[in-house]
């Protein structure tokens, strides 16, 4: 058989899993359409504990990013500070009273983040059939990050792999598949429903702790989701996905035709919510300690107009 | 009688309604301390409809800001985008396939935010009682934003103020003060509770809906509250408060002696959160259909370490 | 005869003074290569009294800028400041003593600047006939603002426009024609010669400062060269160009059928050096008064890699 | 003899070398008050070639900065690119036809920059005697870099260390004493007068370049000035210094008391014009194959409101 790199799999694939026009010819949502009023106030009703997980890792100087594709860790610059409060009498106030503001510049895929609808093309389109010029440089004409303004809560779960696979970390490179995605979640007693926000713990932040930093985190060698499990995806109509990876998808890529492949599908054809670079640590304790996979999930990116990515700050309800 | 512009009615409530030390001396979240982990499961049961509303205004060049306090509105430039995948093949991508990343720059109270407790000074100093000293050039080494990363989630009530008074909106320059505040929660038929994130609608973003455009929303004469309402938001033991103005407190201000004086009690001395330019109209309509003015609220903000602010998308949920 | 808003004028005037090839088929500078080391040596002599003119406006809030084109004007913030070495011991200093450091955002072509030749395009090339997509969101692969990096020295002349005419500035909407630009050089008795910057005073920044601030100086009416003068500066074969307006040509333009007509041909096609928002004011003064229009000029810009506008001090020597 | 860290001896030298005053109360420009009309006049008339150095380092993100201080590499985003202008029609022009704009961020001391006056804080103090408390969050109110927007234009000598010494390069760690830049100019047969632009050449940079990159460069070790070349150049009454290095004295420091030390007297005390991070390289061979090491140069900074750092493409004529 004539080695094409995967390109007439992932062609098959991006027919097979297309879900354009499912929610209208004019939907920029995608698959979080799937998550509907019911899933909300069912979602609810798995907070029992009362414990709010935060799923983002630190916004600063701390972060992984070094350059690969001109992304860069958060910066954030004083408008005015506590010095100058101390050390003068400001415009309106006398010293010792003032106050502090700040400047942020980020890259919006370099830390906690969703990917929107407009972050990935294939064949000059992206989600919903829209043609791939509508994200200029003046921004997303369509699938912008704000389409997401109020559609990411409800019901997520946790799949917690290497404490499935009993390791410390899946291993940069270790592809991740559809039977183990659902031996995990049978493992673990969770069934993965329509509308859910599947939450997929590979272990890699607990590796960049562990070892010397975050090294090549940012666009390295990762565990990560084989381009098979695009199938299972579609299969359980899940309302998103979020990793603890840079990229989601298993690096280097099982498909060489082109880079990340599964995202090719995943985000143009199927319209699927992705989030990358989440920190499950906490919540993954919680959950071995409990028993519990489920929980309420709420992450509503910044409604920035025109924008393909949404730093966020996730937030799990238990 | 003296006339001082308020400064010692000013110093009185610093010291009658400080915080400092309730929560232990290493404390830098607040009020919010108030919310325990029953008050967020109680919430959760107030889940209903499963409708969620997004409480943010549009991140972008439609925003508010025109200069005052060098604040500016969000800018985003994209990275890469449709036009390039169209033009060119990419780095690892054949002409057609590709991405697009942008790039955000924020000013941190520049559109829906929380104010951090580092944000304001009294006396040089701020939230339980650190040396303003502590927020330099280098940012906020105490009372950061990123202590709020798992601290804002829980019960929320809308006081919709002008639907009280039967008015489309509060004219700026009108004060609010404990009285009415506490009539409006009667009138609605919801109670204000310990923990409760209080959403005081004001209407004012209506008002520049309606007339043309933000005008001088951003820092200009505003409805809001008076210096009184530290006591009634003292008493209620509230974990925090938001609003749909600039600043909160009524423009011009109250007291004379100072620029913000509710703000130098309310964040320094009580720890108070505060949330400002957040949009209620559409939540507003909702609660004024079910006559429900009570929700499940989430709102964490993005972990920026030494932040003073904290860029959100306020969720509430019915 | 039909109006076609100019269009056949604008091809024709494309294919007559297109320069493409005429300094071999890699350049990226254009017309500052009719600069020569004997007009830089030459240049040198007309320094006569040692007086150094700076000719840019001020870069900071106090710009022209409002939003056309999302150009804004230069923004700077403190990485640290006087206030954090008054107020604190700082690493690897004591108190009282330290730095300060600042972070500058720019538009490139939000104040005084060049374009580069890779700042316009027509009929999707560019200068020298490079393919436009070689400008993408990852910057100017051909002809960015780098290549100008130590070609902008030499000498240049001075058209103060409205002396010439007795008036304090030319008008909004005024085109200045080939015919008063020599008129002017005439009557100001300087020749214009190969190689030179001609630096064109039409008062604009007099106007704004006499009346109330900049309006809609950053695009709206200009005085400016109307489309004939293409030939005037093609014969002439100078080095380049500036102005103390916005966009150069007269505004509204003088051919319909396109935005900046002018800048189709002398950017793209001749190659042109083309400067904005310069300052003017004192250097007219000064020529108006030693009746000197000549002058050593040296505005070579940061070689910003892959840029296409270059901020920059342009500096005057008489 | 009790050793203090060299805290007596830069007592001493602030005190020594301190020119506050000299040039009138109001002064904001330091050193380069030496630069008269006849210096610039009679530099004019070393152009004999007519052959221009740019002596700036590539702004970009092949920078030298790895994150010491906050400084980072230049980072350039496009408005409106060439891709936009190939794929679709824009606001205002059809297909083909349009322009590209970039937006540029900055570290002022990033890449090739003066020192502004208020860069620098000693006791409190900076140039001239202003409290460093004019340079708040909100800018330098004193001695901004603005000062020297027509100030730097003149004569500058190079002296060539690594070829005076017949070596390629100065060492990490080595200090350049006064003897020795004194025999460095009488070897090459230049004079240093009043007034003129020192250019030190380390060789710095072309050890990064002949070894493996900038290694760390921005801020590590380096060879550099001692401090006893304050009297030198305190003697030689130059209008001010500029360097290959980072941070143009030696380093590790030869004062312990107090990080760069050097640096607290030139700056604040003499008023100094000290440029970093300069590339002599092309300049270095020239004057070794015609052996003049004097020439014409003009470097005059943006004039960026309230900064305290010029980027700037510094110009030296032979």
């Amino acid at each position: 058989m004539h080695d094409d790199g995967g390109r007439a799999r992932l062609a098959e694939a991006a027919k097979s899993y297309c879900n354009w026009g499912k929610w209208g010819p004019e939907d920029e949502a995608g698959t979080v359409n799937y998550i509907t009023a019911d899933d909300v106030r069912n979602a609810a009703g798995l907070v029992r504990k009362g414990r709010v997980f935060s799923l983002s890792i630190s916004y600063g100087d701390d972060g992984p990013q070094k350059g690969h594709l001109r992304r860069f860790n958060p910066m954030s610059f004083m408008l005015r500070d506590g010095d100058d409060v101390y050390s003068r009498d400001l415009a309106g106030t006398p010293q010792g009273i003032g106050a502090a503001d700040d400047v942020l510049i980020l890259a919006a895929q370099g830390a906690t983040h969703w990917d929107a609808l407009g972050h990935i093309f294939y064949d000059s389109k992206m989600w919903n059939g829209y043609d791939c010029r509508l994200v200029s440089s003046m921004g997303a004409e369509r699938n912008d990050i704000a389409n997401y303004r109020n559609r990411i809560t409800g019901r997520a779960v946790l799949l917690d792999l290497p404490r499935h696979l009993g390791v410390d970390w899946c291993q940069p490179g270790e592809g991740i598949n559809s039977d183990l995605l659902q031996a995990c979640a049978d493992g673990q007693g969770v069934e993965v429903r329509r509308g859910d926000i599947v939450l997929l713990r590979f272990g890699q932040i607990a590796m960049c702790r562990a070892q010397d930093g975050w090294g090549d985190y940012a666009g390295g060698d990762a565990p990560g989701l084989t381009f098979d499990t695009l199938g299972w995806i579609d299969e359980h109509q899940i309302g998103g996905l979020a990793v603890d990876t840079w990229g989601a998808e298993v690096r280097p890529n099982d498909l060489a035709c082109v880079t990340q492949p599964w995202h090719r599908v995943a985000i143009p054809q199927m319209g699927l919510l992705v989030g990358e670079i989440f920190d499950f640590e906490e919540l993954a304790v919680d959950c071995a300690e409990d028993g519990v996979y489920e929980m309420f999930f709420s992450a509503n990116p910044l409604p920035v107009k025109g924008s393909v990515g949404g730093p966020i700050n996730p937030t799990a309800v238990k």
